[in-house]
């Protein structure tokens, strides 16, 4: 760590005066607001404060540039590349008990809430309305974490990333001014789009203190289906002639035997273990009914069996919920097993070779790695499961993870189609992006020229 | 204009050795290149240069560089806010040429197109192949326009603008690399989101050289419908319902009792004259059925009459070409006319009050203009008639328009839809963003410190 500890003291001693037992010190809490959910080991800030309104983290902001020190936001602590790390010491800001629901337009279909709201939290609030929204990491991540990481999940074959349904943002900027990114109108063209460039910037240019985000009817019928397939390519064959076929889908998630077995043991289910999908519709009584049909009879070509499909909410839920606790079902595969958690999106043409040339990486190797994934988008996971003190299972990891991405990018696809850079994909940006890492660095430098916010994560200064 | 002579002469020169016959400075040339569709006076550059490929485009840059000389990219010249205008100069950069259609990947749903590519070409190359591509704007804009304003159309309901639809782009830098913003992938979170940083930014940060488009299935079926309600507020409660319920209408246009009758002049059609909606359906012939059948009932309940829908393509098509021609018949209103178009776009539960205000204004004014939108996004559009060389036109159409502008703005929405700032709404920007003026300014400074590309536009330097 570089923080001198002079400029640690002087700079502690003004946050404590301005919030006093809002801010923290403890070992045990620094130590927890310095990790996420992967492997990567706890980075702890020097302190942590818990901010309660947009004028807190504007005085964080302050006092900190004033002492050079780094800010790194903190919301839920699901990321997966190592976003909330202090590479270079500094103050954490949690953001959790910012969790009001601001505001919900039913008329306009969107709302405005703070950083620390979650996911699940969102949802709730909105049912009694009809309403909800739909982006879905697995983790019951915070809608601040969602957006600065640019997060999708399994609806987004419908209804796209926080990409396509945040609509305006308040930040607060590197040098302590508050600005708003957009109205609320649905669509607009006036000026720079600011929205866009501060979804998924992982803190780097700025500290998201409030979002407003697209909201969606809950459809009249809602139907979900499992089918499972003799080979893994037979059931990513009928993934990419359904989406071709335009069939609005509103999930279709593909789980290995590996991932089926490990969901199994977790979850308490009995799902076959063998390559399966995981499929919902949404829309009317009928269009559910249709569509359902249709994939059923997509699924036969590629030998799809036992196509089962339910309308039975508390089906739908267990079966959802065994998706989502994915991450902890593979982590519980060996006794304090840890996950380096990986994901790529490639153009669904290139899908099946991507799929099945990692499947064979990872027959020749001693590590196992659960492949479960939003297939729909092209985009798929890998979790390899391992014990991070051991250096040899480190090693390995980071070579398949390699492969695994560079073959991605040879089929014109990302490096990471939700997880983000962090600092555990920094390499893979300039591969990916070549000279136009120069133009994310000049955006940079102008909106924090000093790095304080996040350094060290998404582009090296 | 700021050009001196002698900084021209030698850059012409130097762009004539390298470009040969390519290069024009015809008067006319360089007065059609100076204008848009608008009221605004054309403002001609320098020079114009009919560039053909991506090499083309950077060494004009580096040669303009050396210069020191303003460079202004020129699609179509349909813009609506004086974004070709040569305020300070310099040389305009013809894309036209570059129409080549570089890739379609329909496997993928995507293609690579240069960007002199129009929107009626690309549909004309899809439509073998089942495809097509929703943004239409009224003019047969071409694909590089309408992704550096941010376009939309009649299809955004359902079908996103040019910010959801555009995947990656090649963008030539002002200091004359070459970057490409994003690889071929549905989604990524790897790194800022570039693409939508360029999309929108009218060609003040870089000029686009190729663009990579989403592309959609031709529905199995298409049918259109058209209503007329006895008020204008009937029909836009008509259309408020619709959205808020969730249907998947994929166009539905208001026009005006104004605006129907200069249509049924200038495209010898018979639509009756008084407030209607246009309306399209996609989807199964029977998804599209049930669509327009509760339309129809949300019609009725708002006094909508003679609901006639057709799903024959003649019928359609001659629907939606008046619709596209609304500006053309907007200037046919009188002799020599000239349009001042401007749009705003309002949260939906905002717009029935923002038209009826809009329209209250119109009433007391001595200037036509009809009224036309798509209202289902929130976004109208208003055509000022006028003679742009009578002083008191212009300042009557400048006043109605500032009225317009702030009423959104107070009704948290924005200066444009889908028009974008130009010139014409440099003051509004302010009005509208406040501080994130300045963050757009850093950016603009970061990737084009001589303020070279564009200048004048969007942000004032």
């Amino acid at each position: 760590m570089t923080a001198a500890p002079a400029r640690t003291d002087a700079l502690i001693e003004e946050l404590r005066a301005r919030f006093d037992n809002r801010l923290s010190t403890a070992a045990a809490v620094r130590e927890q607001h310095g990790r996420d959910e992967s492997y990567h080991r706890a980075m702890p800030p020097d302190a942590v404060v818990f901010a309660q309104s947009t004028e807190d983290v504007r005085d964080i902001v302050l006092i900190c540039r004033k002492h050079n020190a780094p800010i790194i936001p903190f919301g839920s602590g699901t990321s997966l590349e190592g976003q909330v790390a202090a590479l270079k010491g500094g103050v954490c800001i949690d953001l959790s008990q910012m969790n009001r629901i601001v505001a919900v337009n039913s008329q306009d279909l969107d709302c405005t809430v703070e950083p620390g709201v979650t996911r699940k939290q969102l949802n709730e609030h909105l049912r009694d309305q009809g309403l909800f929204f739909p982006i879905d990491p697995g983790a019951n991540a915070s809608i601040g974490g969602m957006t600065a990481t640019r997060a999708s999940g399994t609806n987004a074959v419908r209804y796209g990333t926080m990409r396509e349904n945040v609509l305006a943002l308040t930040v607060v900027l590197a040098d302590g001014r508050v600005i708003r990114t957009s109205k609320r109108a649905r669509k607009s063209s006036a000026g720079y789009d600011l929205t866009r460039l501060f979804v998924g910037s992982e803190g780097t240019l700025g500290v998201i203190t409030d979002i407003t985000l697209r909201l969606y009817g809950i459809p009249e019928a809602i139907s979900s289906a499992v089918c499972s397939f003799p080979t893994l390519d037979d059931a990513v064959q009928a993934v990419i002639v359904t989406i071709q076929s335009g069939m609005p889908v509103a999930r279709i998630e593909l789980l290995d035997d590996v991932m089926l077995d490990a969901i199994n043991k977790y979850s308490k289910t009995s799902f076959r273990v063998a390559p399966t999908l995981f499929l919902e519709f949404h829309g009317s009584e009928r269009a559910v009914a249709e569509q359902a049909e249709a994939v059923q009879g997509i699924a036969k070509d590629f030998g799809g069996t036992d196509f089962a499909w339910t309308a039975k909410p508390e089906d739908r839920t267990k079966m959802w919920q065994a998706r989502h606790d994915a991450a902890y079902a593979a982590m519980a595969m060996r006794p304090n097993g840890k996950i380096w958690p990986t994901d790529v999106c490639v153009p669904i043409s290139r899908l099946a070779e991507c799929i099945a040339e990692t499947k064979r990486d990872l027959d020749g190797s001693f590590l196992m790695a659960p492949i479960v994934g939003h297939v729909g988008d092209g985009n798929f996971h890998l979790a390899f499961v391992l014990d991070p003190s051991k250096p040899e299972e480190l090693k390995e990891a980071e070579r398949l993870n390699e492969r695994l991405v560079m073959r991605a990018l040879a089929m014109d696809g990302t490096s990471t189609g939700e997880h983000g850079i962090g600092y555990g994909k920094l390499d893979f940006l300039v591969a990916e992006h070549g000279e136009a890492v120069s133009v994310m660095r000049a955006v940079k430098m102008a909106l924090d020229p000093d790095n304080l916010m996040n350094p060290g994560k998404v582009v090296r200064i």
